[in-house]
């Protein structure tokens, strides 16, 4: 499937029409027409093959020639809730390498010591879908607005849950050491959920990584390298991926 | 250590002024004087503590008051050779993370199917010391000028020697859990080193990656995922200074 060209399709099985954006793409640039085969991902874990059913001006439709569920290749729900850089084109980066290497959802913070306290979504979103076409992932990771930290660490969720941080008067365990470490037998009855949080550039407030403690977030390093918050935060997705894959 | 700002200063315990770049922004921008304290690596292993003893217009001169030799935070050599990216900025940013990430040597192939066939290896090494000072290396990966396929992988190496490709046709083994899975008493009596090629936008072809197995190189797959070029580079230094971390 190397040289496939896929389109994202998320509403692929109801509407029988490619997304404007899709369209125009499929219509102006690669002047498809009707009769001729596409590849599309839903984002929701499928790929179809269809057959252009019509080309207008504005419009390619479509019919569902055969659809192929596809198999996870990492197990659990990798979550990655991250302080935006000053500099956007950093976190954009991040993203896309993050949906190229493979996670599940991500999510803004807004710290004491933020950067940047608004951040444009809609950009984040069309990078993850670019991303994940050119990737040919079957899921489309989650793109969330930005929250105030103590928001987001007051939410429940499944899994085990981390932060990563500089403090040398808090104790920390080694990340990867400690997603890697669960046995076959425990991993059987615990969610293999990870949800990580990553600071911004001036790090976590020691009240913010307190209150994350008190949350039941696991205080975590990512090993003896001085980090910045983008690579930081892929490489807190990539030991993810790299612990949890099948 | 966290709000130190370092200098590099290859030469440092030989000349005792700092290097041009280093001294014009010392002196314009920092505006440091005689009797202020400097630190500066030496990237080969070295951090060291200095009095400035005389600033001029364009010179910086110092006295060296400590020099504090620093433990590597990996075994062996960590040696990166790329096919570059058509587009600059995406080596760039690879070559920037891989620093901070830590690894020892890049070099950059001519391949089959290469998109750039010439690279300018003194940007490469301005974004290396830049990314080394940043995130407080002691030691400075070395940059090499770009190299013919064939010439490279005909070049004696010491340790295990890894190609990354995608072709079906060629059996492959895991990349991380090749290299994770030395054993203790194995690893006393092999080299911690390690070599990894990763090819071009168009992979290697077919024929590079035969002649790499025959002068022994493993053939590897980084994971399922389908990587750019600049993420391949960065997960395989990434999944090495993993595996030899200390």
């Amino acid at each position: 499937m190397k040289e496939v060209r896929f389109f994202y399709a998320p509403e692929a099985t109801i509407t029988e029409e490619l997304p404007q954006d899709e369209a125009t793409h499929a219509i102006r640039v690669l002047r498809l027409q009707s009769g001729d085969e596409i590849f599309f991902m839903d984002g929701k874990g499928a790929f179809h093959r269809a057959e252009i059913t019509l080309v207008t001006n504005k419009k390619c439709m479509y019919r569902i020639v055969e659809t192929m569920q596809q198999e996870p290749t990492w197990r659990g729900h990798i979550h990655l809730a991250i302080a935006p850089t000053k500099m956007m084109d950093r976190v954009e980066w991040m993203v896309e390498k993050a949906t190229e290497i493979g996670f599940d959802e991500i999510s803004f913070l807004n710290c004491r010591f933020s950067e940047r306290t608004k951040i444009r979504t809609d950009r984040i979103e069309k990078i993850v879908v670019s991303a994940v076409k050119q990737s040919h992932k079957a899921w489309k990771p989650i793109v969330n607005e930005m929250l105030d930290f103590k928001n987001f660490i007051c939410q429940p969720r499944e899994g085990r849950k981390f932060i990563c941080h500089c403090y040398e008067e808090v104790s920390k365990e080694d990340f990867f050491s400690l997603i890697s470490s669960v046995s076959q037998e425990e991993s059987l009855h615990e969610s293999d959920d990870i949800t990580v949080l990553v600071g911004p550039e001036g790090d976590f407030s020691i009240d913010e990584v307190r209150m994350a403690l008190d949350n039941g977030y696991e205080s975590v390093t990512l090993g003896k390298s001085r980090l910045r918050t983008e690579t930081a935060g892929l490489q807190a997705v990539s030991m993810s991926n790299l612990a949890r894959r099948i």
